[in-house]
């Protein structure tokens, strides 16, 4: 799907209900247009107008006004956290109200005998782990920005941490939702695991706001490791550290980071950051356990890296050690941005099954070579998931067009090796044919029949998921 | 919900869609009383009449024969895979088909190298382990019953191992479902995680047969550890076991199984199996890692059972001793039933946050003791996770009323200690009730939502899950 096919069609909103909304939340309506610019934009490739205005929720009550209001008036609602989507999701391209949770940010209950946690849904993973450290306890997973806990539910969310704590998707134990008709809905409980009912928790999660809002979180969490140990090791291709990752998931070492960052990537870094890394192929991993377990682990790891190439292991046991070391990680998109100033960026997001992540990011490295674009690959391999980025300026259509054959041929890749278009930042508008490719029309039907059933004036999110019909 | 309140009202198959699947089935549409009677029962305390017919299945293409015709002629269809059932999901309380899938017993796909395997819904979970042993993998969920995949995926079945390795909800990758409109579907891809669209393939797991029918299923498997170890410890009281789990649990141990078999069953199961356990609480672990890992593990573990009591360790490290040692828990509730020759047993499946086990369990068997009726308690405690099966006769009406009244305590505590009515068995028609003070009303007449826009004419084993209306 492309630019071109993007569809912006507004629905206005009546006057009434911008008075209503006025009415109760006073400032915390806000149409300036800066404020509702800021909430009509992402980090995706889209130019889309902004919502016609932003409401500042501070309560599930408010939710509930805002929805009520919006299912009487048929208008949409974007509920908006970080800001932080990749895919447009916060993009108002039917207009409407954008819901901006992040000021719910309160940890409402932190259970720590039980490793437990609830949320309002504007904390983010940061603000959680901080408040959590004190107690031994932490939060796994890290999708790289600080985004909302909120928001990474809706997108079903990973990052690193997910090769051994899973995604958003096993760690979300129950949830509080406001429906499109504005009622308050509990799904799930405190308990592990449940076979009641119908799982509603997982069909909110990756739901991408169009099913309702997630006002509250509670999610699992776990004791801070013994012992926690990173390394860096950097191979002669990408295809050995790929090949090592193989190794490492295929016998069932428990590692709980395992990253990989191509050349390009720590260049960017390295001028970003001054790391002083090597500017080759790197993988970089962490284990969790026990002192015994993580030097077994380690040793392991180590011994395998080595058959393939590997070389120069870096080892980070402190805290302050680890955080340069993550830092490469964690930087590793803002600094790419970096390297072509103005640029914008399209970001693919494959996975797929761990025997076939070598042939996936091989071609996909070849073709991106080939077409000349700038690009950085990063990638959760451990999951098979991997992320390559093309730099283009928006100034350029080709580019653009590049960027997005490029896109398109690594998913078709990605489908035929039995993976899927996106491993954790969902769908979104860029996504829309990809998904139709992926799940086939009968999936795609029901999703629709599953949308209209609960949201039937369309108001949660429109124009997300699924291609306009 | 009582047995009074069961609804039985069947809804008849006209002649000509009989006369359709006798055409196309031959002998595998039978008739036959005892056939239909086989179908009609399961390990649940209900009475109701048989289905009309039986079908046996051997291909998607039948399935989506029988739902084409059941939609076409608004007739129930039952799926039915082996029968282990304990709440009443077989029973054909609106008549029409028993849809009988143990036929459809081919492993389809070992994909050793991805850690995944795809099956036809009738391949059991010994099946498949024989089958993939000596490609040293393995799938860990473990009900107990030789259950089917299919079924455990239509009950989010977990059972031992849980506690490691998570429930059918963590580990189906993806399904093929025939809708109950005869349409196939393929939900979910072979990678490890997606953000691809609603989340269909946890939407039919733990869907009991009301949304279609699930035919193949996708399932994530794990290497062989290189050394497990399985030990057995007594203490002086269910407490002193659970509080040894709790802290296990909370100290992050990755224990791959922990179960409680309260004094009755151990009683029970040395006297069907002439194990000569000593007959007192009992916890019986397992540890699987490395053979480092595994020590350390075994070491920590006894420390902590020391300090609440535990006594008189048993370690098996060989499969032959290990299988003596799980022979107790696997033949617990079929052992439990022959202490009181005839009776039949209401279980119940209470899941609570695990700092309130203690709480949730203590109270229960205090409740049991006092109540005077046979019973038996058996748990996957690492999960907060336990079944007191009450041994009731079923020719005295009182001890069945007993049965329900201890079990509506058990339910309304755990819930109370937020927990669940059923952490694996399901709701089928005994936790109808349940469901609804569990979930509420609000979350429940969405489960109806979805189930009438996916199955408008509910024809998907009607009368399971939600109490008539």
């Amino acid at each position: 799907m492309t630019a071109a096919a993007l569809e912006i069609s507004p629905r206005p909103m009546p006057e009434s209900m911008l008075a209503a909304l006025k009415a109760r939340f006073g400032e915390r309506c806000s149409t300036a247009l800066a404020v509702r610019e800021q909430h009509g934009r992402d980090e995706s490739v889209f130019d889309v107008p902004p919502p016609e205005a932003v409401v500042f929720a501070q309560s599930n009550e408010d939710i509930a006004f805002v929805l009520t209001q919006a299912h009487e008036h048929r208008v949409p609602v974007i509920p908006y956290g970080a800001g932080s989507s990749l895919e447009g999701h916060l993009l108002a391209v039917q207009g409407g109200v954008s819901l901006d949770l992040s000021r719910m940010k309160e940890i409402l209950r932190v259970n720590a005998e039980d490793l437990t946690v609830t949320v309002q849904a504007g904390v983010t993973r940061n603000q959680l782990n901080n408040e959590l450290r004190h107690q031994g306890l932490f939060f796994p997973i890290d999708p790289g920005a600080d985004a909302s806990l909120g928001g990474m539910a809706s997108t079903r969310a990973s990052g690193t941490n997910a090769v051994r704590y899973g995604t958003m998707r096993e760690n979300v134990l129950a949830l509080t939702v406001v429906t499109p008709q504005g009622q308050l809905l509990h799904t799930g409980s405190r308990a592990r695991k449940s076979s009641a009912g119908y799982d509603l928790t997982r069909l909110y999660v990756g739901s991408e706001g169009t099913l309702g809002v997630i006002c509250e979180v509670t999610l699992r969490l776990y004791p801070l490791p013994e012992a926690v140990s990173a390394a860096v090791c950097f191979f002669p291709s990408i295809d050995a550290a790929v090949q090592t990752t193989i190794q490492i998931i295929q016998l069932g070492v428990p590692i709980a980071r395992c990253e990989l960052l191509d050349a390009n990537t720590v260049r960017a870094v390295n001028a970003h950051d001054r790391l002083g890394l090597r500017e080759a192929p790197m993988l970089l991993m962490e284990f969790h356990g026990t002192e015994a377990s993580v030097a077994e682990q380690a040793s392991l790891v180590q011994g395998i890296a080595r058959e393939f190439g590997g070389e120069d292991f870096e080892w980070a046991t402190t805290p302050e050690a680890r955080t340069r070391l993550w830092t490469a990680r964690h930087h590793a998109y803002l600094s790419a941005l970096q390297t072509k100033p103005g640029c914008r960026c399209v970001t693919t997001d494959t996975c797929v099954p761990i025997s076939r992540l070598a042939e996936s990011i091989d071609e996909s490295v070849k073709e991106a070579d080939e077409a000349g674009l700038p690009y950085f690959l990063v990638g959760h391999v451990g999951d098979g998931n991997f992320h390559l980025g093309y730099l283009l300026d928006p100034a350029k259509p080709a580019e653009r067009e590049t960027a997005e054959r490029l896109s398109q041929q690594m998913v078709a890749r990605a489908l035929k090796l039995e993976g899927t278009c996106t491993g954790e930042h969902g769908i979104g508008l860029h996504k829309q044919g990809f998904l139709l490719d992926e799940a086939g029309p009968a999936a795609v039907d029901l999703m629709r029949t599953l949308k209209a059933a609960m949201d039937p004036h369309d108001i949660m999110n429109p124009g997300k998921i699924f291609a306009a019909q």
